[in-house]
């Protein structure tokens, strides 16, 4: 199997390493505007050469793990180079605006609009882990829209690396994962920056933090360059979802400022069944610290 | 060692797990309001024997581990009840009212008010874990008001257990674990609500959850009982907090709105920098996924 991997950072890395490992005799080639992160992954051995888009002609599969402003300059170029057979996936972390990119192109039907969610704090070819995807679920938009051949071929791969599949129109995509992912990594940016704003004048203040504060900033680690496209693309949905919890938080402070501490009590104890909804979530890890 | 746990559920039952441990010989009592808890407590072995508040004068070692509700009603009981040579910690996330409320009385001196930063969104006996305390901070309050010999005796206990040790005045401990403590619990309390909120009329949207969202909520299975009465007691300094992560939060609102996506970018990549403050926080288990 010949693939291409386009973007060799956290996700195309993981790709390739999975993919190495599950089909020992495929040839990756990667493709990056980042030098230094084509020879990093090179050396690593996450890819045995660097390619070129004019090689797509020959492709297997090419995955297309760009942050999402790049992801929608490259697909088209992408699906005009590749070859009849080529199966096309790509990794964003929003699907509508690619999916409209991808609409009416003649090799629409090569194309495999994904979401995988999954991926960690960090960035890059070194961040690249083994088994990434194993037991995550994989959101695919628009199944209908991709040869029938060729989803056959992605589904596989997905099956090989352990994923879930979930299928979803794109707007329902965008909207949900606002939510459930969107809005964690604007609440832990902001409480690092809440947190870091403080510590300015209060240098120890960084000493008495615990378990609980590193899990919540966790996210706040992410990359910019990854999540400024995400939330570009996302804008409305994004807004949606924060004014939502600003007020939560509004409402917070109000009871705290009245002493309703009932109140407080009860929102508390009703958001504790987080803790049944989650177990319902795959790949929880076992959270004993 | 005669030791007396009064509250024996996640933190005071750790450290009858650590004591237990570090002292075979030791023989621990424990007493709670909550029948089911010590009659769990004794079937664990966490405890020896059920404890009554008369026996304290023969007590080593109380160490009270309730509520800080609680904790502000009993500690004047036990240092009536106490003997001579007795030591009582605590173990509140607020420092303030408690060392208040010891101020002044016959038996302060043998009074060591104490933060140990530890803990599990998980509560009562059969969380206790042993080695919970190992790597983490204890912040002790107005060292100076305890007795030298029984600072002693608890020093050493918390060098067993593996913690270190920080000194602070009750006031700036309030101040600062508002920061990186109680703002973590109610971000993501009210990250935990919306996102419930919006699932009611949107079945599937937990199935996207990744493990992003699980490390942002992981604190809002934390228990109401316990989490009320701090944010009670310690309602200024979070007031304040919650105003400045509110702040925030409708800055960046704004700038997304206004489509300001440099300023978006900038946000986070100034907020990067936790990484390399949260290097230096103990105990940091590696965040590979």
């Amino acid at each position: 199997m010949k693939v291409y991997i386009i973007g060799i950072g956290l996700i195309g890395g993981s790709m390739a390493r999975d993919i190495k490992f599950l089909y020992p005799d495929s040839e990756i080639s990667g493709i990056d505007v980042d030098t230094d992160h084509l020879r990093e992954a090179e050396a690593l051995g996450l890819i045995d050469k660097q390619g070129a888009m004019d090689e797509l002609k020959e492709a297997d599969l090419v995955i297309v793990s760009t942050p999402v402003d790049a992801l929608l300059e490259i697909l088209p170029n992408v699906l005009d180079a590749i070859g009849e057979k080529t199966l096309v996936i790509d990794a964003g972390s929003t699907k509508d605006l690619v999916c409209q990119i991808a609409e009416g192109h003649p090799n629409r039907r090569n194309f495999m609009a994904c979401h995988p969610i999954a991926g960690t704090e960090f960035s890059g070819p070194s961040a690249a882990l083994r088994g990434l995807f194993e037991q995550k679920t994989n959101i695919i938009c628009e199944v209908e829209k991709t040869a029938f051949k060729l989803q056959e071929i992605g589904l596989e791969i997905f099956r090989k690396m352990g994923m879930r599949i979930r299928y979803m129109n794109p707007v329902a995509h965008d909207k949900h994962i606002a939510y459930v992912s969107h809005l964690s990594h604007i609440s832990s940016f902001m409480l690092g920056k809440t947190v870091i704003e403080k510590e300015k004048n209060e240098r120890d203040i960084f000493d008495m933090a615990g378990s609980g504060f590193e899990s919540t900033v966790r996210l706040a680690k992410s990359s910019p360059a990854m999540w400024t496209p995400i939330f570009k693309q996302n804008k409305n949905n994004v807004m949606e979802v924060l004014e939502a919890y600003i007020e939560n938080l509004q409402a917070f402070r109000s009871k705290l400022k009245e002493d309703d501490y009932e109140g407080i009590y009860s929102e508390m104890d009703n958001t504790n069944k987080i803790k049944k909804i989650l177990k319902g979530i795959p790949l929880n890890k076992s959270q004993t610290e």
